[in-house]
């Protein structure tokens, strides 16, 4: 590791928010952790210090070649109990993961995994213990050298920011009605699809926008070649029921590697119910549903954990799944997901890290 | 247009840089363009302040969810001339419409332009009249909300700054080597690669490295679909000569609307050279050069104009084109181009907007 963490503590801290009715994203707590990289030099000056803003060059590689990555985990505590982690060792993996393929060095995990440890430590009271909130944990990686040239970038800041919050949807676990997007294409096996960098964000907010002005709260991404495998819904991986076995889209390079996508399959198997990791085309899901076999769908990540889908619209079919309430499974995935999360449900994998 | 632009003038101007040696967008001139966009208020504010860091709260969107677009222009001037700019409009115009794919608001094109004008009028004396030099002008939009929820951002600044630049190949109009790339996808129809937003850039960058690491400048993207339809050259559009007639990939919704695209076109065609803007593949390509019909080709952009191509690699094959030399078709368009651009080759188009 080598490299040693200081810490400059806040003296003017913060007010904190009302935590029975947090927005996802919105309030962030005392302290950031900020690491600097230069090109001969590597990563260096690991620091905590006083949230505050970043001052760039209007010309930072990241205003304007999208050159960064970035993590979601959340920390869970209960009155009176330690402060819980979930399986962060995958997420700084993949963090690495999305460096490699934007060009962007590795930071050491070990490292990362201390600050991360440091960092929420020092903003401890900061963790929100209501039903359904948690502690929202954000590293992320800017290119920072003010150069216009399009080339990797030779500065970096890796960051972490943390922000307690309540559920990412308002409407809490209550089933979201999502539109099947054919127009629009998140992401294609070459590209970044598969890295967690802003681009693939960028990419999707338009397809976001008009569907919800339709009422719908997310889309579903068919894939850029075909244009019918299911891919992702929304920023979320996504499962379906399909008489009684459960299907999810194959990591076939264009779609996220999901801790909680991965969790729940695990968790899935570990309750002896049948996963299929395949290919998923949204003619096999109509047909299903016809059939009166797509008995459950929802989405899986970070900031959701658990949302389930109550209705899905391809080409103006309107398809509702378990009469657009929350299925049983989605349910008890949902329940043992954020159970394990909160420590409140044994950990039979190892995955929970206390503090 | 109504908003009235403010101007603040630096009070300590910087030293100017060395015109005879510059490296691409690397220094900037004494002042900067930027107006604040506010949900409910609009863009507002549009001011000329001297050249200085932004501050941003690291929860700033741009730096997690990649909602940028930007454009590049030129302006010229020879010693004692006015200052010329080439087809402004056009990237406005382009602007807006990558306004639109990323859901940010559109801005008023004659602002924008008039900010232009009086940013390049206050800063003048920072346009270097060198053989191969000129000012370049990037506008750029970035979002600024400070929340994590992936939704198009509340808050954006809008900001042009302006960079004295040499060629943009060190090597100038001397033909580069080129690696087809058959691995990595630089963007897919339905995608965003017809925008010109950073993620694109940042989806580029590992091919570009590897490309640069077997000895290539850059790469030529096949499509994401077929991956064998030709796309685009680097951050270039491009343009190959095959038996007589010049073949360019048409828009396609994955690649980008050139603006010098349009120009070559269009001068191609007042020289009464055919122009088939359609599909390209790489076979077609592949089966030219066998048959020696494949006589040059180059890439075009704002920053480079006209890039001469010596050699293609496909897939450890070596296409020399025109014995590696820059084609006479190549070094006619950049000569025109070029002189078009500064004022020195009279123009029938009525492209250049004297300043």
């Amino acid at each position: 590791m080598g490299l040693k963490i200081t810490v400059e503590r806040s003296t003017s801290p913060k007010q904190k928010p009302d935590t029975s009715n947090l927005v996802f994203g919105k309030h962030f707590t005392d302290h950031m952790f900020i690491m600097d990289y230069d090109a001969g030099q590597g990563w260096h000056d690991p620091r905590i210090i006083p949230y505050q803003p970043i001052s760039l060059d209007p010309a930072a590689k990241v205003f304007h070649y999208g050159q960064t990555v970035f993590e979601g985990m959340k920390a869970y505590k209960t009155p009176g109990g330690p402060v819980l982690l979930f399986r962060p060792f995958k997420n700084l993996q993949r963090l690495n993961r999305s460096n490699t393929r934007l060009s962007i060095p590795s930071i050491d995990e070990d490292l990362a995994m201390e600050a991360l440890k440091q960092l929420i430590k020092i903003d401890e009271d900061w963790i929100p213990t209501d039903e359904g909130t948690s502690l929202y944990i954000r590293p992320f990686v800017i290119s920072t050298q003010a150069t216009l040239g399009v080339s990797p970038s030779e500065q970096y800041s890796f960051m972490i920011i943390l922000s307690p919050v309540g559920s990412y949807y308002a409407e809490g676990i209550n089933p979201v009605s999502i539109f099947v997007e054919s127009e629009y294409v998140r992401a294609v096996a070459g590209g970044v699809g598969n890295a967690k960098t802003g681009g693939n964000y960028a990419a999707g907010l338009k397809a976001q926008e008009e569907a919800s002005g339709k009422g719908y709260s997310q889309v579903l991404w068919l894939d850029g070649v075909h244009r019918k495998y299911i891919e992702e819904v929304g920023s979320m991986n996504v499962f379906f029921k399909i008489d009684g076995k459960v299907v999810t889209p194959a990591l076939n390079g264009s779609i996220l590697d999901g801790v909680t996508r991965d969790s729940v399959i695990q968790v899935l198997k570990h309750w002896n119910i049948e996963v299929e990791e395949r290919k998923l085309s949204i003619d096999e899901l109509v047909e299903a549903y016809r059939k009166g076999t797509l008995e459950e769908a929802f989405g899986t990540g970070t900031a959701a954990v658990i949302s389930p889908i109550g209705e899905l619209n391809w080409q103006g079919d309107k398809m509702t799944l378990n009469e657009g309430r929350t299925g049983p499974l989605s349910e008890k995935v949902y329940e043992f997901m954020t159970g394990l999360q909160k420590g409140v449900v044994e950990d039979p994998f190892g995955w929970v890290v206390k503090l």
